[in-house]
């Protein structure tokens, strides 16, 4: 059998349709931005920051986790967004205390506080959004953190790149480092002008050490101008092609959310669906959002490599992220990467189990192709191959599977890191 | 709030339910089995294993892996099952090799196998079965087994029950111990006569280490006059309750296979559905895949504990079996096990997160009761209990964890293992 790589190679112009992105925090034009410490965590880091606009509102659009167990924050932010319909001032944002598993009682801290800043900031509540990640079933320290934000707000707040970066470092709970990327794109408009705006986000990483919980939280800000309902639309396929391909340990948290804000600062004619200009920004959205998953996993707890998987020749592209998503969430797959061991039967096995709605994905193993760090090792059968030195090119920080299913055109691709001792023992610590 | 344990206790009666299991290999009336070395494993272990009929032949139903990619013996077994009817006369066992992903020459292999099985016993190869576990993408040494088969059959052949353990011996790749199980029931006849019938399993565990892949086989056999048809109604849920209950680390492999034999040499009617037999023969066949499937979740790769998850309060058994699954199932739950910690919140979020078929399964927060080895811990709200008590209580062999939905009467259960750096070792070592 011949063509594993030519089938193989055509999965590479995947990436290279995105902008360029750059791994720094870039504060779009329109937000005022800062985080300082309330005492929520014990080791005294920034725990509490807050996002604000300079304009009247920005537009907004959220995804939030899918766990039927739902925190405060998630429930508050769901409600407010919903009640503005989608026209936001302010974002408070608490780490080393989810608010989850709290009953009544958590959802009253949480109103509380959003009245706070609501009252500082002389804006309607339901103009606020929450994030929070941290201990599952503690309640917030509602005091300290009033007396925080009084500090915070409004003097402590900038329109700098620094003042984004520092909240992206409150975020942080066990992540090793900090998460950030910006994309400069200039949008077409009809009138043969243009204008350039920046879309920069910040998230937090995957890192699950007890006794905090997995939460993933990214804040995405841009100073287009773009309407709530058009940001619901790049949103929406944009996580289902990025954060929705991520994981770490398979486990969902009750706290996950992904805003994305628009304040309209960068002045010009509003992106909208079908003007010239929809395509380029929902690229520079994507890029940003693909660049912090794959700083999420690659920083997932333990990890010491980022598992990427691309599939391509698949039926559609849902089907090609299903059979993605089961290769980088294979214990075996993560366990041999970190093993540097090219065990392509690993490979083979998860891409027979992936499933959408229960349902198997088609998959011939007649028809399959796979190649690990950019070589061959089956293609319907076994292929022969230098397992020392296949061995050795896994040993980088990244390893690539691409995997043909050789039944259509759809492409898709995960995220995901190996599976190491580090993470059981960080995850399995007591602490008291 | 008051009644949490009250209300989790309703859960104990669960396995009482079921007949009492002897840990050990009792081959029933009808059958004869044997094992020995045919060159596969390179430690020079038992490697096949055959079982054949002392009569015309047995009833036989089974079920297969989900696994998209089937190895060559799983599509074997099934077309002769279809062929024949489900009337067996022989099973051959390997292991060492999976003979999965050989394409059209491991299907061709397959087949020789099963010739020569017949061959020799002068039975119709369909009335032939194959079970085979070990390295995915390896070729079976057809001319070194063929010889050994020759040895085996019929002389090395027994009808006593360290023939049967024999062959739970060569099941055996990485687990740590054979797997066995045996319950003696007396059935009920029409005519108020009554027979005892033995039902007796063996298994292998889920063990994993490079180059070996991920599989679950085992055979139960009985000497109960059951017609297939008869078998495949009480297989099939005892599969959903039990091994379909069992996870190690979310891999399902292309080997997996349960058989199910009757001899019918115990004499007296025939068990039917509607009979008074079917009940208890249905609660004989439970007892020992449950014993069997909790057997493989102790020894999974690199445990200490086995995880029990019990789940009451659902609205049905599926939606409380899919809640059970997802906490046995859960990297945190798992870590969290491994370093007896009382972590309730992962527990909290692992519920929340279980589906069936993609469709979350119904949970308030509100009315969810948990109780970890027999601590209750949350009930709408956390509650106060002594954490350095229930960490040393969590020491043991096992954990149970409890978990009432409030929402219904449905009740099911499921078996896990905690994650240790073992299990990553295992599975990450490289071998040439």
């Amino acid at each position: 059998m011949t063509g594993a790589l030519d089938r193989l190679d055509r999965l590479a112009p995947l990436p290279d349709e995105l902008p360029e992105v750059e791994l720094a925090a870039r504060l779009p034009r329109g937000f005022r931005a800062g985080a300082t410490r309330a005492g929520i965590k014990t080791s005294g880091a920034l725990d509490l920051g807050v996002l604000t606009i300079t304009g009247e509102a920005a537009s907004a659009a959220a995804t939030f986790t899918t766990n039927r167990v739902q925190a405060a924050p998630v429930r508050l932010s769901r409600a407010n967004l919903e009640a503005s319909g989608g026209r936001v001032a302010a974002v408070i944002s608490t780490s080393g205390c989810a608010n989850a598993a709290t009953g009544a009682a958590g959802d009253r801290d949480q109103r509380d506080l959003a009245d706070a800043l609501a009252q500082v900031l002389g804006i309607a509540t339901e103009q606020t959004l929450a994030l929070s990640t941290g201990l599952i079933g503690s309640r917030l320290p509602i005091d300290g953190i009033k007396t925080a934000l009084g500090r915070l707000v409004p003097d402590g707040l900038a329109s700098t790149d620094a003042a984004l970066a520092t909240l992206a470092e409150q975020l942080r709970t066990t992540d090793s480092r900090a998460k950030m990327a910006s994309v400069r794109v200039t949008l077409p408009a009809a009138d043969g002008g243009v204008t350039l705006v920046t879309v920069s986000g910040v998230a937090k990483g995957v890192g699950m050490i007890h006794p905090r919980m997995a939460t993933m939280l990214a804040l995405v800000l841009t100073d287009a101008a773009v309407s709530p309902a058009t940001l619901r639309a790049v949103l929406g396929p944009v996580v289902e092609r990025t954060w929705n391909q991520l994981t770490v340990d398979g486990d969902t948290s009750t706290n996950d959310t992904v805003f994305l804000l628009a304040s309209g600062a960068a002045g010009g004619a509003a992106v909208e669906q079908g003007s010239e200009a929809f395509a380029p920004f929902a690229a520079a959205v994507e890029a940003v959002a693909r660049s912090l998953a794959r700083q999420q996993a690659a920083d997932g707890e333990g990890a010491t490599t980022l598992l990427t998987c691309q599939v391509s020749g698949a039926k559609d592209g849902a089907q090609a992220r299903a059979v993605a998503r089961e290769v980088v969430g294979s214990s075996l797959v993560k366990a041999a990467t970190h093993g540097h061991d090219p065990n392509w039967g690993r490979i083979v096995a998860a891409a027979g189990n992936a499933t959408i709605a229960g349902a198997p994905v088609p998959l011939d193993p007649d028809r399959l192709a796979i190649a690990i760090a950019g070589v061959p090792v089956f293609e319907g059968e076994p292929l022969a191959f230098d397992r020392a030195a296949l061995s050795r090119a896994m040993a980088g920080p990244e390893v690539l599977v691409r995997v043909d299913l050789g039944l259509g055109e759809g492409i898709g691709e995960a995220f995901g890191c190996d599976l190491t001792e580090q993470y059981v023992v960080e995850n399995s610590a007591y602490s008291t």
